[in-house]
């Protein structure tokens, strides 16, 4: 019955005339700012405030209330803003979960995929090489100053600025941050396709993006500090890579963590791209199926995190 | 004089579509988000976030007006992507006491009341089944690090996480929570009838789920502490059944206070109730009968927190 | 050249239709919903938030920028939905200074005047003994708890949950506060008649409401701390009335502060009232010439914080 | 192949009305508002807050989360209100380094842009005189109370009211303020460029200020600490200017601090300047080209932090 079809919005023309190539650098440069903001501010949070004000160095580390407001503010803006850049061109997927969990329930195209997931991973590593770029002198005073156990004379706190690990009361065990990643991403990618689920409720006049910032918000406030959130390979992976190269070692790659684990890395790859995948499946499951997703998703245009420029907005 | 009445929106076809089994199941995981993102970042602030940067668990136990943002923050995002997930279907009451207000005064349906009601609570138990999930790690490495009385080993403080109890300067006087309640509650429902009231000034672009979370930030920051602002049976008594099979007992059902309260469940059910039905004859004695509710009620769709898809956004 | 004349708003009917009776009970149960959730935020952060969590009460009294910044989002937010109630009825000025503003340069009838402000004092003082209702138990309990100077047993620290003073370094020079006043109160209505001007940038989508709660944040954030930011002569008579009738006596009315002001009540009235004129007539000479506003002035429909409901948005 | 362009949005009649005076007065006023309300959430958490709560002054100077969260959301208001004050008459650049980047790649009139940085600059004088003149009572009380290095009586911290320095760790490197302040403005370009790109996901229903804000806010957050993100001249030179002359002197002009800079001042001129540029080159590189950027830029308006007013929202 197609005439009880809800108008949908009808496949952009920019996003064709881009072609692969814009798609691409539009999710270079859109998880570039993505991680150059997130890991910009948990700078701000550890390095560079502390120090800005005080004679001398911190010597204690502490995460407090107010340090993880401004954390998951700014992580959310971070995302906003990653996804107002790119968005137009490439949909502003940014995350290898969301890209995985579009391919395998929103008809985006599988030989999309990796060239997508290999650009937002070069993305979020030059990312963190311009936030090192920046702070780097804000780190070493923060790791000269600060006491406790240090990694060719990096801490565990200065490796927070990039990437993640998982709170010491896990001691070690595999299942907490594993479930932890796969619920954060889960709820992402639920929230993310019910946001731009023209449908459902949709957010318009473009403010989709903020919307989707405060998305990652309500996870870093709810589900962040068990593991720091990364609920994108890319994300984690991009920073670790680059921190190995600028000397934390193993303390970034494999994620030796004195007392618990010896290869942390693979959590926050494979939780995120299971947890997406069982998100828009949940989405579908209890939502979806209401509204007729899969009747419809033929004529859905490319999933992204954005609307296309021309839709019923415009015309 | 029907001519002068302004445009209002018709009523949806997705509702209908979906039927009521299709409500039921948004109703389900709208609740199961709104609570596992709510309890989820009070975990985070009792809990996860001072246990993730300490190497050995807080000894006292103290909120702070840093806190109490994070932990108002992340309801207002558990709100607003309760109902963006369910918005389309349901309407996204996610709370009996709405439910109730809505048959009283908005002629929602009687006969799908106690559906609504029932699926909330179920949700609700979810919720606070996944955020236990989640966090039980960090809840036993905080209850057993923290001082103070315990119960079954668990602590008052990791029972907030999931439910409310007053502040101790009630001395156990039923009316000041009772109140508390009754007014909190009155308040939501006072401006989710006034956000969503097309003859008022309605919110548009489908932010409307945005506006009802910042409405239960206001909630927070203003009567919120008093008593934890339950201000919805359901969000209370599933997570608090559930810690009282998870083993917090007496402290979660029927809610025993060491020296106050022998039984403080029944107030964050009834006062909801009462106040919800209150907020909405509050907002039509003062604005309603000025916007002629009566003549119009007619003419409305079936209540929710959303404006339906079908509307004059869409046509 | 009329045509040249952008497209404006038409007066709204409903407006009219509710008359002066509907329009003062919106603007009384705005004002009302503006203090008890202005005055609320601040009894949380004030008395209730560090009691709660505390088995004794707090000994010393002081506010850090967490307590401000819940106190700004607090009155943000219940300027914001002081507005959604009001707003499609009465304007919403829910302010004398606001309504003063727009009869002198906005063409708001001169004759109602008056009744809006005597309405907005009533729900004022109404929406101050709400709070006192509910937060009783809590200001006992820290005026009981705190140490300094007290009046009939309350302290200046309870008194400020209620009305405004200056901060001590002023040392009772008048000019200091009442300059902070009109500089606040001009700031406020300036931002209001340009987030309304149609011709400017005005907000759509019927989130205008939220914007104004920003312009009350930003003033709180940046013009608040000198003298707590009444900016409106309402807001601040209606609690001091009640808290000199609750008890407060000469703290609250007519503001005796111990080695400063002996009758400080008048600076949070004549302030405002001035601040707000100049406001507008700063907008008009930068901003509304160019925008040709006395031309147009004739066609606008009567002045409030919120566009009609028959709008462009509808029509 | 113009049919295949968006529509994009017709030159607003009210710009070209206003004429260049009225820009320059809206410029004067936007930019008078920006630097008010940015370097009064300074006052606020610097000297005012502090000050209102103490019988005694502070005696020590430190930054906290807190702080840094209500600066950063101070500076996001100013800049959101400063753009809806101008946005309709001249755009609201409000900042030299977006009106050389606009002339250089979005057309703006080469013969504009002295007097609009000209009028940026006056207004950013005249906000920080406003500021002094509503704050000196408690800048005075800070600057007796805090212990420490003083200028003419008056602090390094007192000066961080109005004007910009790099953090300690820099030891007087210039490459570290400089970089920094680069990349700071280079994002802030980027991000206004991608929220008023119409052909990309463009901010619709005027919500473009906030977000312009939200801009600021993500830059505050995550490229702030360094130096204290003056990306922006006339932002920085006109309270320097002004301090200078209020009696901070070379704390002010040329900038000397203690043990490092001789002369501060320059960084965030040049900084903002050089940064702006590249932040427009590297959108147009990754993103511009994609959306044919060139093919189009004869068609756009004069290029401003807002929309037109006739537009389609209007049309």
């Amino acid at each position: 019955m197609p005439v009880e079809i809800p108008p949908l919005v009808r496949p952009s023309r920019l996003r064709r005339r881009g072609g692969l190539v814009g798609e691409c650098l539009a999710e270079f440069l859109g998880t570039l700012v993505l991680v150059a903001f997130g890991c910009g501010v948990v700078a701000t949070a550890v390095a560079a405030l502390p120090g800005s004000g005080r004679t001398t160095g911190p010597t204690t580390f502490f995460l407090g209330a107010g340090d993880w407001l401004l954390i998951t503010w700014g992580w959310a803006m971070a995302v906003t803003f990653g996804v107002y850049v790119a968005g137009g061109v490439s949909g502003a997927h940014l995350n290898p979960a969301i890209t995985l969990a579009f391919a395998v329930r929103r008809k985006f195209p599988w030989p999309k995929v990796l060239p997508y997931m290999g650009m937002q991973l070069l993305g979020a590593f030059a990312g963190a090489a311009l936030v090192y770029a920046v702070y780097h002198d804000a780190i070493d005073a923060f790791d000269h100053a600060v006491q406790g156990p240090k990694t060719n004379g990096h801490t565990l706190a200065s490796f927070s600025i990039f990437g993640t690990f998982p709170a010491p009361y896990f001691h070690g065990g595999v299942w907490g941050p594993l479930v932890d990643q796969i619920v954060g991403t889960a709820f992402l990618v639920m929230f993310v396709v019910a946001v731009i689920d023209l449908r459902n409720t949709a957010v318009k006049a473009n403010l989709g993006p903020l919307v989707i910032g405060f998305v990652v918000a309500a996870i870093g406030m709810s589900y962040g500090a068990n593991a720091g959130y990364a609920i994108n390979p890319a994300r984690d992976l991009g920073p670790r890579l680059f921190t190995w190269a600028a000397g934390w070692r193993e303390l970034a790659m494999p994620g030796t963590l004195a007392g618990s684990f010896s290869n942390y890395f693979w959590i926050p790859l494979a939780g995120p791209l299971v947890g997406g995948v069982i998100g828009v499946l949940v989405y579908d499951l209890f939502i979806g199926d209401v509204l007729h997703v899969r009747a419809l998703d033929a004529e859905l245009p490319q999933p992204g995190l954005t609307r296309p420029v021309t839709t019923t907005d415009e015309e």
